[in-house]
């Protein structure tokens, strides 16, 4: 822990009474870095810093706290330094904490905003957590349709500072509508004399700020902006998404579907900051669906209990022949589900997944046959057992890749979350099937009524 | 699909003589959407417009496309055009391109470029396919030490037309180590005549050409750069990163990782690219590894027959008990692979997330206990088996919880990926040793020997 030992030493710089030396320390250290060094200090020694260093450091350095680090700092200062703080962070920041903070106290930080500044902040406040406008922040450029390159490039001299991203400056129309867009680099390499609805693009890419993150996401990521602008239903520009927070969705979306592939339901936090009885509530509930569903195969069993107890060798091969289910179903399921949330997969495409899974699962049922085949005679259960295990090997492979490839492309079209056909829940579902498959087989081959 | 229907109206264009229409059509796209529409179009057609539209437009465009269709156009045009196509692309791309042709191919084009690029391009096609330095472009822009901001400014404009990033200007000294980096913005906003050496700062933050490209992803997701340098072992400059590429990364990682949990190899292509005969030989190998792992269920069984025959009853909870301990580890293993991925679990937190599992899992397996003496009740097995059942799904969860909880530690600290410890690996598992343990419990407790 690298942050840990920067901390000791910037503690140890200022019991040697030099402060000045601890803040060109931290100075030296990237945002984020510093962030972690303040995290490690002791409380007064953290606000002594943040006292001391030039607005902008603070305000940069406290973005990457935790809110409640971010609101006991802003806090334990006097309200000029806080509130100029609170302004120099970028808004997204600002929302994130007054969300997560008691709405009173909440209500005093805002309370040290100028009112225009407030009412921007209360427009992104309204859009729900998973919508592209809650990833909004306001420190976006701005210029307006008339302006030349040159009164462009001098209003990004003036607001650049307070920019989250420079990389673009969109352009705006009297009644605040998104009608142009140009990148900084543009700009630049433009005669400055030129107007400015002569440089970059008219067809804005843009995203509603009503839209699904992962909309945001995947518009960046397929277009490779740095920034992407959020509009109202009138087009007219409310903020800008950048690719940092994009790259933390892209994140957090990918641990949702591999947590609801486990079976779990997702968890909010990270996993040591999700207390124990969470971690319990998050799993119990799928726990004892699939424990209901797979309790089936107790009726199942017991249906075919004579035949069991004639020849009690079947049942050596129960785990065997519906794990080799579940675990083909777990193989198509992951890779299906992955492949709707990257957009490789759509609904209309089931025809030919299921296709391709068949004649996949046919080749795989195959060899799980000749394999089944072996482990029966290595197990000396008598001739007869073998081609009963073989054959129903067969038909539980390509039973499970039937079920796992239909069922994800199913619920994507129904607007379910496709990773909740999670792996215990297709081994769940193939288990009761695939026993009655087996004992069927079983029933026919050896001729038992 | 838009770029199927755009495709037809420019086909239709075309057809009408009207290329100039055509060329601004496509000119009014994006660049991904450019190439979506090309990869449309009839071979002629698309021949055509290429050599139609500006050199710069045309060497976007065919960025987006795959290897295969950036050779087939490369291929059919005149050789000044497509070196001239070849130089204008980004050198990352050109690298992909080169490493997916045949040898002779990729001599061909290279033979095109001049040999400064050339031997450029060669440096970076040395390194491995899972290293920062595959994915680096030279394509930004390099300021020398001794400069003003004026000079470097002036050295934007000139060749930031070439540059992928204009972002930051990376500070070289003669020998080509990079000392220094400045924002763009920070650029606009400085001084012109103030050196080079008071803007930005000094502790860049780079990568090793020869790092994973998880650390270059971990770098630019933390740091929330545009753009990260890629250096060799003596800190020369030898390209970039942009974050568009570490998008890419992180997608791929996490698809990689969900298959591996599915419990598959990783496919190398997408979906649908990918052949039946590919998806088998990706598959198979876990399926007959886990098929011969389960497989000592059946000699666990055999071994305890004459109980099984004598409370043939017992044999009704077999698939419900191994199955939830198997659904229980696949959801400790699944958040647990995923925190290990993101970096949120190291190796030396090991005791407290087996302390956090087993507390976890205690209040799982009370509960599932529970449901397992509800389901015994409603089978009417009789009162025996109830407590027997109910006393081993409690002990089933809290094995697969412990074992789920330090397998994937282990393998993250031998370096192995523990995305193998699937979802299929751990119920296989638990599956022989759940058997073996309920068949202890049922001994002991139902007196049998």
């Amino acid at each position: 822990m690298q942050a840990a030992e920067w901390a000791r030493d910037i503690t140890d710089t200022l019991r040697g009474e030099d402060e000045q030396g601890a803040l060109e320390r931290l100075a030296r250290l990237q945002p984020f870095d510093r962030a972690e060094v303040l995290a490690h200090l002791e409380p007064a020694d953290r606000l002594r810093l943040v006292r001391a260093m030039p607005t902008s450091l603070a305000a940069e350095t406290l973005e990457y706290l935790e809110p409640e680090t971010q609101y006991r700092i802003l806090d334990h200062l006097d309200e000029p330094l806080a509130a100029a703080l609170l302004q120099a962070m970028s808004s997204d920041t600002v929302v994130d904490l007054l969300l997560a903070l008691h709405p009173l106290q909440a209500a005093k930080l805002k309370a040290w905003l100028p009112s225009a500044y407030r009412e921007r902040i209360d427009t992104l406040m309204t859009f729900p957590e998973n919508t592209a406008g809650s990833l909004a922040t306001i420190e976006y450029i701005a210029a307006r349709e008339g302006w030349t390159v040159q009164q462009a490039l001098d209003h990004v001299r003036k607001v650049g500072h307070d920019a989250e991203v420079v990389s673009y400056v969109y352009v705006v129309d009297a009644r605040g509508r998104l009608v142009r867009v140009a990148s900084l680099r543009e700009l630049i390499l433009a005669d400055p004399r030129a107007p400015l609805t002569a440089v970059g693009r008219p067809d804005v890419i843009a995203v509603r700020a009503t839209a699904d993150r992962e909309e945001a996401a995947r518009l960046l990521t397929r277009y490779d902006f740095v920034a992407l602008p959020v509009v109202d239903d009138q087009n007219r520009l409310l903020g800008i998404i950048t690719i940092d927070d994009i790259v933390d969705v892209i994140h957090r979306e990918a641990t949702e579907d591999i947590q609801r592939l486990g079976g779990s339901v997702p968890l909010a936090e990270s996993y040591f900051k999700t207390p124990v009885p969470v971690l319990f509530r998050k799993r119990v509930g799928w726990l004892l669906t699939l424990f209901v569903a797979e309790a089936y195969t107790g009726t199942v069993l017991r249906h075919f209990e004579d035949i069991l107890s004639r020849v009690v060798g079947l049942a050596f091969f129960i785990p065997l022949l519906i794990g080799t289910g579940g675990n083909t179903g777990s193989q198509t399921v992951s890779t299906l589900v992955r492949a709707l949330a990257v957009g490789e997969v759509t609904f209309r495409d089931w025809l030919r997944v299921l296709a391709r899974e068949l004649a996949t699962g046919t080749l795989l049922g195959t060899v799980m046959a000749a394999a089944a085949l072996v482990r029966a005679y290595t197990l000396g259960v008598g001739p007869q057992l073998g081609p009963v295990v073989a054959v129903t090997a067969l038909f539980i492979v390509l039973w499970a890749s039937m079920v796992s490839a239909v069922l994800p492309l199913l619920l994507h079209r129904l607007r379910v979350d496709p990773a909740v056909v999670s792996g215990p829940f297709i081994s769940t579902l193939v288990d009761g099937t695939g026993l009655f498959l087996y004992f069927t087989v079983a029933q026919v081959m050896l001729r038992l009524t």
